[in-house]
């Protein structure tokens, strides 16, 4: 632990055989491309193998940069964060720089108070995971040019980088394999309508039920008032209590389908026999669920994954590229226990 | 979020009526006690209210303090950490520090390599998840006297200050619940024993089984070789191929409880009608399984709590106290649907 014990660059350069410049250069994200891949993977190896720390600090004195990032999150007891910031932490641990949690609890004004202090902090960039559609935070970290990479949920400017899961299309795949069930009459419990992934997942809805020529009208759509089991279980007995002729609730997340599930068996209402549940990002345990759910996997490890490396390329590049990247990974159908075709 | 309009000390001071010196060690937590609690508390809700943000930037350069805090976990997706990592970031965030998050993916040399690197990057302290009961990193840490309080895992040396729950209870108090239901063949799915909660949990196991005068062997205890669901279901087989005749077990952690689950399915035996089950932790979600698992509950919000209310203590006061604070939270059984009477 002690100073004289830290293994120095050119022992890693030793132990690859390579010029310690070399070694150098393959050590710092921001110069990695100027040597081979495969010169390059030879001294990450080596590097780990030794234990080598990176001299960050001397790193930051000569580009006054923290080599800290902040990922902030609306509760990182929701079991859709965890993965996404192990992924993260991974990248960010690996090219040197330190992972600074901040959980907003949901909440705005709690979010631009932490933003700030971080940012008085010095902290080199963050990865936000709050976004509202209107989102003036996020408009003045754009015009500002803080390095920023949203995950989960966009802005509707879309003007800074985007890492998120092509809901769309997951909605889509919801919807057909319930309409290849043979259901016809499906509500939407939707998410809150100032997030992203609560507007296009129930654009998505309507657009599929008008693709396949299934009955659409408003009342199909019932807006939660949060992303909550609480709030899920409020939509669907509102629903029951109106009387509404419906086979299968496509919910716009887990915790959404988790209260309707609640509330569907206080009212006597069997899953799937009387009514198909679909959720949306496959958390972790609903698998377990009897019956397990079927759900949309996101792929909540590449999400974290990749919004650090993007993040990285930014602050060590020092300069935005033109147009704020969107980018839209795969997701898959789960289909499991909790959808089945009606009963007429 | 430009500088000019960050509220300033001055002004917290004149919204809650005080002298800007009083404000001034109001704010910070390590001079707050020379100011009466009423004014303290009116000062911090003036801060509050207005937003002010703790120039910890000059008290950093003050103090050479870096007013970063590290959580150290083995795995963040693991649900038991979730509630801990919130609630001690909520308590640093609000004195001003801000709290790294490592992720060791329960690896003894990658734990050594990420503390030895936030050391070098002047961290001004730890809370440490990952602890084994023999662990040299942590008895360099409590030889250097870097501030530092272990949650979830403790060392047999007891050098640290430790948070945890009171461990020996919960068993007790689950075998006893057995017992009362007529169990009276119990085994115990322990952890790995290099842990403090392994140990804890199997010795306790030992202890009740003897005290309540039940048969008691060698072979009641099998140890796991991981806190997961495949070491789980992988003791629970070989129990099952032994033929081992038992009515109940009980699980060192949910996660192993889950893989018994498992794995009595497999082996079309029922639980709770011909297999009691009792994990431990009561993590995310297994209120949702059917049968609902009963469980030990932890409390692990308060546990991240005082644990980061501790180790500012110890950071703020600038000295560790004599001897090592251990401190044990109370525990409750959760009795749910996976016990029931044993039949004969």
């Amino acid at each position: 632990m002690s100073p004289v014990q830290r293994v120095k660059l050119i022992d890693v350069a030793e132990a690859a055989g390579v010029h310690p410049g070399t070694a150098s250069r393959a050590l710092n994200p921001a110069t990695r491309d100027r040597v081979s891949p495969e010169t390059s993977k030879r001294i990450l190896k080596a590097a780990e193998r030794l234990g080598y720390i990176p001299n960050t600090l001397a790193r930051g004195l000569r580009t006054s940069k923290s080599f800290v990032v902040a990922m902030v999150v609306p509760d990182i007891t929701n079991p859709l964060f965890p993965p996404m910031v192990r992924a993260a932490e991974q990248v960010l641990t690996l090219a040197g720089y330190m992972l600074v949690l901040t959980d907003t609890d949901n909440d705005a004004a709690t979010e631009r108070r932490q933003v700030e202090q971080l940012r008085v902090r010095g902290t080199d960039g963050f990865i936000i995971a709050t976004a509202r559609w209107d989102d003036p935070l996020l408009e003045e970290i754009a015009d500002q040019g803080v390095p920023t990479v949203l995950v989960n949920r966009n802005t509707g400017t879309h003007r800074l980088p985007y890492v998120g899961a092509d809901e769309r299309t997951g909605m889509q795949l919801a919807v057909e394999h319930l309409a290849s069930l043979g259901h016809r009459r499906m509500v939407h419990l939707a998410g809150p309508q100032d997030t992203s992934t609560g507007r296009e997942r129930s654009s998505a809805f309507r657009q599929t039920v008008r693709a396949l020529g299934l009955p659409s009208s408003r009342s199909l759509v019932r807006v939660c008032a949060a992303y909550t089991e609480a709030a899920g279980a409020d939509a669907t007995r509102r629903m029951i209590e109106a009387g509404q002729d419906v086979t299968a609730l496509l919910c716009a997340n887990d915790l959404i389908a988790l209260g309707a599930l609640s509330a569907l068996a206080e009212a006597g209402i069997s899953c799937p026999e009387q009514m198909s549940v679909v959720g949306f990002n496959n958390m972790a345990m609903v698998d377990r669920l009897t019956p397990p759910l079927t759900t949309v996997r996101l792929p909540l490890r590449q999400i974290g994954e990749l919004s650090a490396r993007m993040l990285l390329a930014e602050i060590e590049g020092g300069s935005r590229s033109a147009g704020a990247i969107q980018t839209l990974l795969g997701v898959h159908l789960s289909v499991r226990g909790t959808t089945a075709p009606p009963h007429h």
